[in-house]
């Protein structure tokens, strides 16, 4: 018998122990051994519960039971989750979590501390919800050398992005109707602002080189800015807009991440990615582009990701854990300047106006002309720093930028 | 020092070489040990090899080796692999394959003799290629009970289906450029006639139930009858033609699980899957559907897929093995005539002639009219048993039907 205590009985911590009293025969049968919760962590009142009796409200008695043996970590946030869990690694309990914020902040630290204590610390609910992500790149694509990550990882954007693209609804209405169905806060930007998003990118990019990537130093641009005009000259030229997460490792060994909005080719396995799913391709040396595609949050998705890491632990192989990633000695991101794409830019000018200028600074392009303010081309692929150079030296305004996959 | 010897050096075991040779030190740092290959058995000659001292041609020196621990079995087929890999398990030596006929054939002997002497038998390359889903199955979905596998497993037939769909090929024009690609064998009946993705569906369920599911009891269809006809009613309809390997667990707990051509809506993410690309989704009672999506075959990604296996052993990972499905003691399989879709089914007679009859026993349904000799219906969700009793009833030929995912 495998006792474990939850901490934190919001939506992913009920999640949690709906998965393991609904499914407890199958569970029991993989783990090889029976998962029981003894205890339930919250500070809210569950008296009314029909297993009342597991709630405690004082985490010092579930860290200072010695049949406790896996904690799981669904409270979210960094305070006081960062020291619950640094507490239960301390004592040799392992912890599982699907706190992202945590594990971008903290995962560092966490893991050296699991490891020195013999435990492990895992959170495969943390990027893509119930989408195996964090297994499948460590241990499945083990034989290859990862050379980019590639994700729409958050459902939120990509329900809005949805809603503007099939049914033409506005940012704001597709906000709205976002909130109104749950899918989104009151206070959205966590999600429309691309924090979801850089954290998630962050741990999946920790992962694959090994070194911590700080998100606060990771170019991030939500999706707050995007219009149904860019929804449109994307769709005529054969895109779609998403919100995408992205690092590609360089040859330098440092790395190319960003969160932003990205034109991406309809044919693109990404491009079909719908509502509130999220998919993540991963590009590896042997393997070329493998994709994992799935619900990106949700309350049994969510649990079921962290429960199969609570089987892990409970089977033993969470035991062999491993310092994931470590702080890396010198900068291990590249200047955004320095990041390469393609572009498609809008020009704030008629276009039998300003196309000459056009084409003397960017040379032959496509150019799409769709209204009598504006219209909008596609670049070559050049580093940031110098479209922005190029910019400077129009004497049209730039309206916006978006950057194509 | 893990040292593992490689049977079989044709275009999956030469990959394992390369890829263990090209990402030496990440697959070190992974595993926590170097991984070192000390034989391959092949009985060519690779002399001219530039490690041509690595080559044996008798498999009872490597086998008696107790330097070495893990053994590749990239040979396929069931002779001499199957005694090989039961004298490697006899004596401990964990086995790791790509070969799915010998894994659908006898993996539940195989996997009872890896069991009994402490060691493993692993199989991720044997499904999809270099997409992992054997291990996502087995333990990233752990908490969930499969009710749902539905994959496009083949990469040859998926590819002659994108060149009809897109280029609007005949069968056998497309089958003509595959053989020339090096996607379809000059003998292509295990891929068209279906029976490699047969394999593959049956080891998944297998895994997904714990009961063998065995593939000769399996209603296989292939594609060979398909014709642009059935390309162009099916796109007229807003679907794609794709051959699937599907199971289906009924509430009787008894599986519905075959091979056959269906119709599957565009806006299904199977529906963008293309090429020799694979994409299997899993339908589990937590995490609701999750889709792994790559390249189902090819020397690199089938290698990565087997050296997974190789670091997950070196690991002492795949220590824990189990006995993942057991032979069954009653019918695991229902009668493919209680299998319920909906149909696409044409007849060979002209609309205006048949159309009366066909409202009076099939009810009112969607009709589609585009050729002077034939018409086409879609059904209501039947039984294939209850579809033909009506099939015989008509006074008009049918000329085929397709399933309807």
């Amino acid at each position: 018998m495998v006792k474990i205590g939850i901490i934190g009985f919001g939506v992913v911590g009920s999640g949690v122990y709906e998965v393991i009293r609904k499914n407890k025969e199958s569970i029991a049968r993989k783990s090889g051994d029976e998962i029981d919760i003894k205890y339930i962590l919250d500070i809210r009142d569950f008296s009314s519960h029909e297993e009342s009796h597991l709630f405690v409200n004082n985490f010092d008695r579930m860290v200072a039971d010695d049949e406790i043996s896996i904690i799981v970590e669904t409270m979210g946030g960094l305070d006081p989750a960062y020291e619950y869990t640094k507490r239960a690694l301390s004592c040799g309990k392992s912890v599982v979590t699907s706190n992202k914020e945590l594990v971008a902040t903290y995962g560092d630290e966490l893991l050296k501390i699991a490891y020195d204590n013999g435990c492990s610390y895992l959170f495969e609910a943390s990027v893509g919800g119930g989408i195996p992500i964090i297994r499948p790149l460590n241990q499945c694509l083990a034989a290859n050398e990862i050379g980019g990550i590639t994700g729409i990882l958050n459902g939120t954007t990509n329900y809005i992005l949805t809603q503007m693209i099939k049914d033409g609804q506005s940012f704001e209405e597709a906000l709205k109707d976002a909130q109104d169905l749950g899918y989104a806060e009151r206070n959205p930007s966590a999600d429309v602002d691309g924090h979801d998003a850089c954290r998630k990118i962050c741990i999946l990019t920790s992962l694959a080189t090994g070194k911590k990537i700080e998100y606060k130093k990771v170019y991030t641009e939500g999706i707050t800015n995007i219009t149904l005009r860019n929804v449109e000259y994307a769709g005529k030229l054969g895109y779609v807009i998403k919100l995408i997460g992205m690092s590609r490792v360089c040859d330098s060994g440092k790395v190319n991440v960003m969160v932003a909005p990205m034109m991406i080719l309809k044919e693109h396995p990404l491009a079909s990615v719908e509502g509130v799913n999220n998919a993540i391709m991963v590009d590896g040396n042997a393997i070329g582009s493998a994709m994992f595609y799935g619900p990106g949050a949700g309350k049994l998705p969510t649990a079921s990701a962290v429960v199969a890491d609570v089987i892990d632990i409970a089977k033993n192989r969470g035991s062999e854990n491993r310092l994931l990633w470590v702080k890396a000695d010198g900068e291990v991101i590249i200047p955004q300047d320095e990041s390469q794409f393609k572009y498609f830019v809008r020009v704030g000018a008629p276009y039998a106006e300003a196309k000459a200028q056009i084409r003397e600074v960017f040379g032959e392009c496509t150019c799409i002309d769709l209204y009598e303010d504006e219209f909008g081309f596609v670049t070559n692929e050049i580093a940031e720093g110098d479209l922005k150079a190029k910019f400077a030296s129009l004497s049209y305004k730039v309206i916006d930028f978006t950057r194509i996959l």
